[in-house]
């Protein structure tokens, strides 16, 4: 009896909204960097609970609105956001620190972590893949320029990985353990508070929690984080769950990618240089009342503006 | 084929975690108050789900608390909320517009609500029952005090039901439909818009709306609303999702009983008069340092301090 | 000594930011509809309180940055919002109830409502002006059409404020007050409980509340609620809460007409819609990829598409 | 002209109120920990903004309710919340990266952190004092148990110290700069991306944040943080802000401290026991009802029992 029939031995009936593509991976890792991944563990409801919620909101006044996708496309284009609250879904990832630390900035979504006050963690940490070592960008406060040549990098991930291994050594050293087999080392003393030594590793260890989130603040969270301003050992996390996403909810998916993750704004401003440009109107960068930042971006987009 | 048989065959199969008893119950009506309700939508998770993720938290740390219901109530007891939240449980309620108004004021939950901008509300209003008609308590200056004699009584119920009535005709009116059919009256005439003519009902009119909180909220929501100084025509609601909540997570229902709605908070000078008293020492209302108010529910709990 | 002079002696010194055009309006009511007002009550915070914040996130990395102004833009434009929550306000308001429920859908806020269980409702009721007197509208679902004529419009204004006032009365008599003084009626019987009479006003009785938001979130109401999609009744609210914003943090006001509620989200299909119409190419409704509502809209606001 | 005196000229006049107790510690560090700090940066509000907002609520309900501090001890012993959200905090805080950790797990505050993708964290860590450095409590899972001897303290200490530093050698190295001067050290080469440096960094680094939140929340933070089961380097956070509360709002401080902090909660069970033994019927541990850990916190309280 293979792996699939275990499972299928496992399933209950039930009368709530399933999803197929989801269960066929439901519990199943999706490996992210080179320790973590995500799991669907639980989901609830589907591109038809979003319908069937507006229906209450609208009542007879959705009657004609006889296409689901249709509706789904009108409630994502007018921020009509509590419909999608309607659904829920729970995942269970595991993270870097650093990476774990910009996550929870996200509050609208229910978490339990790994506490290291109470348990000890594992000799894990990221290291980076050589191609992600890269100098700081001059133009971005925030990003990555080029990346270094091969023995720059491989200096650099020479010291992340001494130094997270030193770390761990004394670390476990500490709590009194053998950082291999997590047993006792010396039988005759205790070892220092789980809460203390934790203190002594990198922010590049690895985490993990169960992350609970509705439809709507996990789109939100996946237009920030998939963005390519958002920093790589993030987004590598948006794009597992924009995976997730499109097989939980494909209606959802479309909408959530023509509306928003792949829409633009159009300040006041903008609207009125495109206004003027399709008048026949010659705008410059100088008379366009848009700072240079600002006009260089929309040109990005619409390079014979 | 009964009604049964056709749901067993709309059951899908699931790896997700299942409740039996919930399964019986969903999308079912349970009826509350003259025309209200409260259906199970959907629910995500069950007793097992919050022990999992309390697992993740504490990991090798909780190996020895080896029985589910004892964390759990170890969890309950000392306000480890965040395991709670990894439940989540969508019902549709039918309820009068003065309950939806307190109701909506616990925030931490999503909410669709059905709207008379969009639609025409129903001729549906709430009536007491002749012994909820009670005067003003006189001790509890936001309760009901003696319940009015039938003549009285069957004064108001008449003054709520003409009120509510007459309202509701020049409601269908301003829209131009019959009031008992919902056509159009007069055909050469438009109504007025909705979200002007929905001003002239009775905050009685039933409302309805797709409501979705995760458990710890809920039972939030439940102790205050379940408790004897909430209004009745709030309690009736919470009662019915009490015996819901035992069905979804028997083991938190138990606990949540134990520890939370039937608990009592003991303030630090409460705690000192029962200090003193199983001391042996004599504590009278005067020196107790409790205000009166505080030393009669202390002695409404126990008679014999 | 007039009002100004007495005002003068009750400020007191502080050393926290302080905004004088703020202070000017503090604890004035100003009115909105027939019976309504917002008032001032408190403040925290200013212009510069948000750029203070933002270099707390940015640190050096701000430096070049050295208009204050500029950084708002940029904040702003780019949706960077944890700066805008450092400020904070908060507004006495007197509502109709159902402006009040729509209010309250907004959850990210405090909110302290007069209680209709503790307390007895004045007979103050909102009835529009002719001029708002409107049929439904046929093309928008939840919006106003045309205005009524006079005499029509008279009859709907008679009906509503007819069976206010019959409301009112039997609300009176159930409590047992005269409804002008709200003097007790008859000393020999109680009235009925408050939580039960409060049943029988309609929804344009007037409620007030006390609302805590911060700027973010208060910028998101305004956005919303000052929409011409708005119902009218709130949209009054929202623009006397624009006029107290500018006063406020003008710099912040100036950034959110440009890029929030002035701007316009182009879907990624409207982004190609435009750059094709860049580039020469013609585009037609038809091949557009535009639903025949997102065509006009963008029409709408590009007539030379 | 010293301090105070320029102070003082830098002090507006405001009609809001103003607490003096509170503005005379404005903006000064309260030093914590070895590198951290409490900054008071701004505050809405104060006792009598909480007794307003309640009298809101309530109306001629609270008349008698004429002393304010009656009326504060009462909400506090009725959980009736909404009233102390009506006041709020804005604090900047300097913590090490394993506090920030559990004090971000608070949700319901707005933050500002220092971003260590925009800039470069300086070089500074914890480490605590000597009499600090504990072994793991074997009956308690998350806590601490006895001092290390001074011998093996020390040599925790050196650990935790040469492995901040060398980490922040590298650190420095890899964004090319002086880890003393943070001068550029090559000019002819660029730095390793911030944002992945970081990473190289230990727990016990200091980060800083602008920290705003309502009073409600505030003192949901501090009950659970200043319970002696946190963390000894979170609490004495939450002590030091346990004395700005107390300059703040003196009569929610004395109620919170009576009805929330010094409180405790009986289950169900537990005030059977307590009503039993006052009615004169004898309790054994194993008749009780209740678990041994439990009893024996029962026990703690009551030594009588």
């Amino acid at each position: 009896m293979d792996n699939n029939q275990i499972l299928e031995l496992d399933k209950s009936k039930t009368l709530r909204p399933t999803v197929e593509a989801l269960e066929e991976i439901l519990y199943k890792p999706i490996n992210v960097l080179d320790h973590g991944f995500i799991r669907v563990i639980d989901y609830m409801g589907d591109d038809s609970a979003i319908v069937q919620a507006a229906r209450v909101s609208y009542g007879k006044g959705t009657k004609k609105m006889s296409q689901d996708k249709g509706l789904i496309n009108y409630l994502m284009k007018h921020a009509h956001t509590t419909p999608f609250e309607m659904c829920e879904i729970k995942l269970h990832v595991k993270l870097p620190i650093f990476v774990a630390r910009q996550w929870v900035r996200h509050r609208t979504a229910n978490i339990n972590e790994y506490s290291a006050r109470y348990s000890i963690l594992d000799k894990e940490f990221y290291i980076p893949s050589a191609d992600q070592i890269s100098y700081q960008s001059i133009s971005n406060k925030q990003g990555r320029g080029e990346v270094l040549d091969h023995e720059d990098s491989q200096k650099i991930l020479d010291m992340l990985r001494q130094d997270a291994e030193r770390c761990y050594e004394n670390y476990a050293y500490m709590l009194n353990i053998d950082e291999e087999t997590g047993e006792v080392l010396d039988e005759s003393r205790n070892g220092v508070a789980r809460e203390l030594a934790r203190m002594n590793l990198t922010l590049n260890y690895y985490t993990q929690w169960y992350w609970k989130i509705d439809l709507h603040n996990l789109m939100h969270f996946l237009k920030l984080r998939s963005h390519h301003h958002a920093q790589y050992e993030i987004r590598v996390y948006a794009e597992k769950m924009l995976e997730i996403l499109k097989r939980w909810v494909p209606c959802v998916y479309d909408a959530f990618i023509n509306y928003s993750s792949g829409s633009f704004n159009l300040s006041k401003t903008a609207i009125k240089v495109i206004h003027d440009r399709l008048s026949g109107v010659h705008i410059s960068k100088e008379n366009s009342g848009l700072s240079a930042r600002e006009w260089d971006e929309l040109k990005g987009i619409f390079p014979n503006l």
